[in-house]
């Protein structure tokens, strides 16, 4: 297997116009391109920042985020691929930001095992921080 | 917003110990740690491929991945955080190197705005992979 790095995590939204100033505004992604994905009435954004990007879709007539998924132990309680987790220098420091600029706050852990939180996108979707020793 | 960078990609699965092996033999991240997660029935695994990560969760009673989730038209009809992508440098080689490993390979794309492919992992939950001209 040949090497490979991080590209981007994909959501799929209800609005991508929301989506696309809400990760502007809290994460500082930039559009880097608009695209269209079958079917026809289906749009799409890649958004970057750096080497990282979110990939959004607005698909026609999808259905809407399933309730459990809007919390971290209801989101594991189905199998499937879940959260995308983002490496901060300062734990405390980027949480006392999103709360700050009024970011919900969904989960907040503070473990042996780690330390991190997790926030919701505009739409309900959750993104998680973590601190972790330098290498 | 101080700076962050990507750490893990989280997933929930039926069987650790065979996530840990797939993600090991497929895609070369080997253990970092084990951990518990609370109900106390519950177990995780980090597994590390340099500064990447992959979060594995095996949740006593959880549900199973709804079927929809395997496909990626199927995925992105539903509301949600979904696949992580990563970058390969051939695309064409990386796919034919999944297929000669008898990888699922779930789904390609090569359109204008881009080439990648989406494989399952042994869980059925997707992976894409794409390529991207050098910055």
């Amino acid at each position: 297997m040949a090497g490979f790095r991080f590209h981007h995590g994909a959501i799929s939204v209800p609005d991508l116009e929301q989506a696309i100033a809400w990760y502007g505004d809290m994460l500082g992604y930039t559009l880097e391109k608009r695209f269209s994905v079958p079917p026809a009435s289906s749009r799409a954004a890649m958004l970057r920042k750096g080497e990282m990007r979110v990939e959004v879709f607005e698909i026609a007539g999808a259905s809407a985020l399933p309730p459990e998924r809007r919390s971290v132990p209801g989101d594991l309680s189905v199998h499937g691929n879940k959260h995308v987790a983002y490496r901060v220098d300062d734990f405390e420091r980027a949480l006392a930001d999103f709360e700050a600029r009024g970011v919900e706050i969904a989960f907040v852990v503070r473990e042996a095992f780690g330390k991190g939180f997790f926030i919701r996108d505009c739409a309900g979707n959750l993104i998680e921080f973590v601190e972790e020793l330098a290498d």
